[in-house]
């Protein structure tokens, strides 16, 4: 059993790891670009922060809140009876203001308003198929996780998103709440506001795949939370 | 003891993470490629991707299929007698047909044709050494994970892939399906089609002298399967 | 409970630790722009070195003195009754001679002279708000790898300064005894004498709100030390 | 207890565990410099695959030998009283000429000479200051993993080497097995023979040092081999 944090302490814990995500995210591709001109090592120079990160942060908010950080987990979650409907709103809504507040945080650190319209185009069939196939493993991923290996998955995800970002044409972005902070960027992660309706869609279809076909891969199987997964009382 | 998971199940794993390696392979050579002038680093974002998407495949789909994905380990399994000559020989179309698809899908995803021939020459007998020399190696990892680490196997064959990339001269197929698959992307990690033939031959000639040698290095053992070493049931 | 080291062995392991801490820092500096034009190429060859050297010390000095080699997480532990007020001198003391001795063994290495005064400017609100994250995030991940995965956190922290090395605009010092260290050298990651202070302030601040913060956060949990957290005994 | 292997079986471990070694530090080298002209990302490309095989090839031969690969290592544990003076010669000579194999294996897959001496200069007390805090610091590392965390010791070694690779200006050999192999290849890994000695001396120093140092950082402890501290016997 898990012991239950309380819901404010949860949703602080999706806030702020959305938040630490983005600005990683975010200003490590300010960093990178300012740093090279050449783009392959600037991607280079997000990657491996996002990915470090991602270990980081489900390893220490995960027994709070599940640390899912993306409306497209929270989603496959919400379909396999995993967290309820209004506890799954409500990390949403803390999910996109933590994202917002990573932006700004990279931002002020490096100097730029705090924030910018995205001029970044990231549109078409190639890009929408990219996030499908990105979200898709991401879920599958977490949920292959949860149904054998529960104290890898903050391992797992951050190992699955430094290969996204170089396998997938749209370089993986996977998460709902990551696009619409990073619409408010104009630097190397930045994404045309206009173009993330596209990306939003693409992941949650990707997300709702993924329930479906690792569903069937995994069974006989047994529900569990993240949370549950990952909790381990202090000694 | 492992939970048996049914043949369909453990085919569609085999196809579904033949299929993610491939299109983490090929799709990682394009978006490098594209990306920079400079080789070394277009084979770093080969690699780094490669090694981490194999660290996930084998963690969520070992305990279903064993997570061969490549019929040179399904051969050295088969001479151990840790699987069936039957469901070896449907791995074998598994791993072939996910290859393709994985090509394919990051064909796709970069707005390229489906399927293409490669016109990337890699043949003779330094190529053909380097085949045998990587395959040993990962065969002999992955029994020697079986004999002391179980659980590692992921991490092993991750990391070993990782180095192999870079210290044969090869950069490593060391899997028939994957080489397949490659003789179809006229990208950065193609092969011409008719130098498919040496590196399957090579690659087959490894892992014979894999089980061999290890066979012999890690007596006395046990007979086990991947599955079973990586198996946890969810808690 | 974990066995007691006397203090003797504490102040050499932080010393030592701090030292060698350093050493990476500077010494991977030192080689990465020697042999690179590219800024971000040479930031990547300071990070990873000073990643990897965080597991390795805090694996094999953490359960003798809790690995802090950091005034700003000393600092955190006194808050939190986690360390005596004499004992938290004597580290700091420790920590600020184990990282001029870190600088002078690079440069000796390096065939520089053994201390020089940086010319580095790190300077300004933007500079001082990147400490201030970067610290916050750091102590966060320690008492969050306390809580929930005492024996993760040489990798937590290890994978967090990584990221951090690139999502704060500072290159994330975190760490005052190594700021005043890496003013005594006059390479890339060097930092003016006169900028010290403000990185010193900053990272305090950043220690004190994370304890806040995370103590909320993290509750209902038990206070434990970093020592007793690593310690196991050999078999 | 650890289930004794025989002594053919741990030299063949150690003289192939060296040769792969070998193979990937001058394999890597010769593919990293063929790449790039870039130095810092052609030791980027000689570094992962050393830190990345070294972690494979302890947790696969460890068991076996003790994966010590490394006469500075063997010196080590024959000073603390856990290998037989008989077995410690025996080890020297399998290291020795595991090593050479490697350098050839390399050069074969490369369409090089299989031996070749050279002209890489490294000497003067820099570089064997270097080699001594390389070889201190790999010692170290060793004895604080069998004191504190036997089944970390592939990782914290591979992280060590990746670390030591920028840390040290000689790019840490720390291995006098390791440095013979590397004075007969022409390439970016090479050493010229006439300064393996210096370095030899260097590395047998630097343990000596480290044993002395940590034996007494680490009391009260027990004496284990890494083979006993790696052994977990198959499921």
């Amino acid at each position: 059993m898990t012991a239950e944090f309380d819901l404010p302490r949860r949703l602080v814990a999706e806030a702020l790891g959305t938040a630490l995500l983005v600005a990683t995210v975010v200003g490590s591709g300010i960093m990178a670009e300012r740093l090279t001109e050449d783009t392959a090592l600037a991607l280079l120079g997000n990657t491996l922060p996002t990915g470090a990160i991602l270990v980081v942060l489900i390893t220490i908010l995960g027994p709070i809140s599940g640390a899912h950080f993306n409306p497209a987990v929270t989603l496959a979650m919400l379909l396999r009876g995993a967290i309820a409907r209004r506890a799954a709103f409500a990390y949403l809504l803390a999910q996109i203001l933590g994202g917002l507040a990573g932006t700004i945080a990279a931002h002020l650190m490096f100097e730029l308003a705090p924030l910018a319209l995205s001029t970044h185009v990231r549109v078409g069939p190639a890009q929408w198929l990219a996030e499908v196939i990105a979200t898709f493993g991401l879920v599958g991923t977490i949920l292959g996780g949860l149904r054998f290996n529960g104290p890898a998955i903050p391992w797992l995800v951050g190992l699955y998103i430094t290969a996204a970002y170089w396998f997938t044409a749209s370089t993986s972005f996977a998460n709902p709440a990551v696009a619409v902070a990073r619409a408010f960027t104009d630097s190397f992660s930045g994404i045309r506001p206009i173009d993330v309706p596209g990306f939003v869609v693409a992941e949650c279809l990707g997300a709702v795949v993924a329930v479906v076909i690792f569903g069937w891969l995994l069974e006989p199987g047994t529900r569990l939370t993240i949370r549950s997964a990952l909790f381990r009382p202090a000694k």
